[in-house]
């Protein structure tokens, strides 16, 4: 399959992309940053990707950010940055890949553990993460062609554990949370928050 | 208690303040169009409703708009619409009341029974349920001065679906909803998605 890898320099999607490839797919690494260029906080960059790499099978998102901040300190504008980016960017992200992909292609979108389970500082987080998984469960219902969309749910991560400096212990290394999206491409789920612990 | 009620001239809003009168309450009916004007979409609607209406216990929000549509044809518009009114309407009211309400207040929102069990048409407002319920569980930790927060997800209601010309059976009357409101504002529940469906 033709694969549109979007965060693929991140920690999550660096792995996905590797784990793909290794799969023999044909991955098409997108970023922010790489040389397919692409910010799915604008929407016009994700028309101009769909324009300049066609006839793709399937899309991963492993991007948008959101904010862990104290209930108390979030601003109107941490909102703003969280809706935008990580919800409808990815949103908006499976409206067009609906129109482009390939019949029976995939859409993969990534959510997280705060969804459901909420910490302190995860307001904003859990509202993102949330609102993506309703969306992908009703989106299912009604996706043309055969096209097939879900959600992965990583846990901590341990490289990012180590990254923020954290007790990596009781997180999943990045390679592991990538079997669940390669799950997700590979396989016949439909509208699922697929738990990438389950991988590890 | 003194108890706001927002969107206090819709079907629901309009037996939440009936019930919760009828329990010797002190209740301002506060909506678009009534006597006590506020408009969950204009954040200085809502400000302008704390500043007047001072010392409430409690706020219940049953407002906020969102849209039914085939997903294929749900625009930026639609989805631009949800999140202002429904989603983050109801998460700024949140936000200010924690400001404002008395200590050991209460907070009660709408979410409904689409964030979990989706159906065609619903990809905008499941996005928006699921995203509430998600926000209310992440804040419910943070609250300051015991403050309590929780949602309401009511079923079809009966009312409505005689208004859309809809076979009402399978509906819980609106007064029966009402029941659940009423729990939130006067027990203890805290982070919770109350299924009004219960209450029937």
């Amino acid at each position: 399959m033709k694969i549109i890898v979007i965060g693929a320099t991140g920690t999550i999607g660096a792995a996905v992309a590797s784990a793909l490839a290794a799969r023999k797919h044909e991955v098409v690494r997108a970023s922010r940053k790489g040389e397919v260029k692409v910010d799915i906080d604008d929407p016009a960059t994700v028309r101009a990707l769909f324009a300049a790499v066609k006839n793709a099978d399937a899309v991963v998102s492993c991007a948008g950010n959101a904010v862990f901040k104290p209930f108390a300190q979030l601003t109107d504008a941490d909102y703003a940055l969280c809706l935008r980016s990580k919800l409808m960017g990815q949103v908006g992200l499976a409206r067009l890949a609906t129109d482009h992909l390939n019949d029976g292609g995939s859409i993969t979108l990534t959510t997280g553990v705060l969804a459901g389970k909420p910490m302190p500082g995860s307001a904003a987080i859990s509202l993102v993460n949330a609102g993506l998984e309703g969306f992908v469960r009703a989106a299912a219902l009604e996706l043309p062609r055969r096209l097939r969309i879900n959600a992965v749910s990583p846990p901590w991560v341990k490289e990012t554990m180590v990254k923020f400096g954290m007790d990596p212990s009781p997180g999943l290394p990045a390679a592991a949370v990538a079997k669940a999206y390669v799950a997700a491409a590979e396989g016949a789920m439909q509208g699922e928050i697929i738990e990438a612990a389950k991988f590890g």
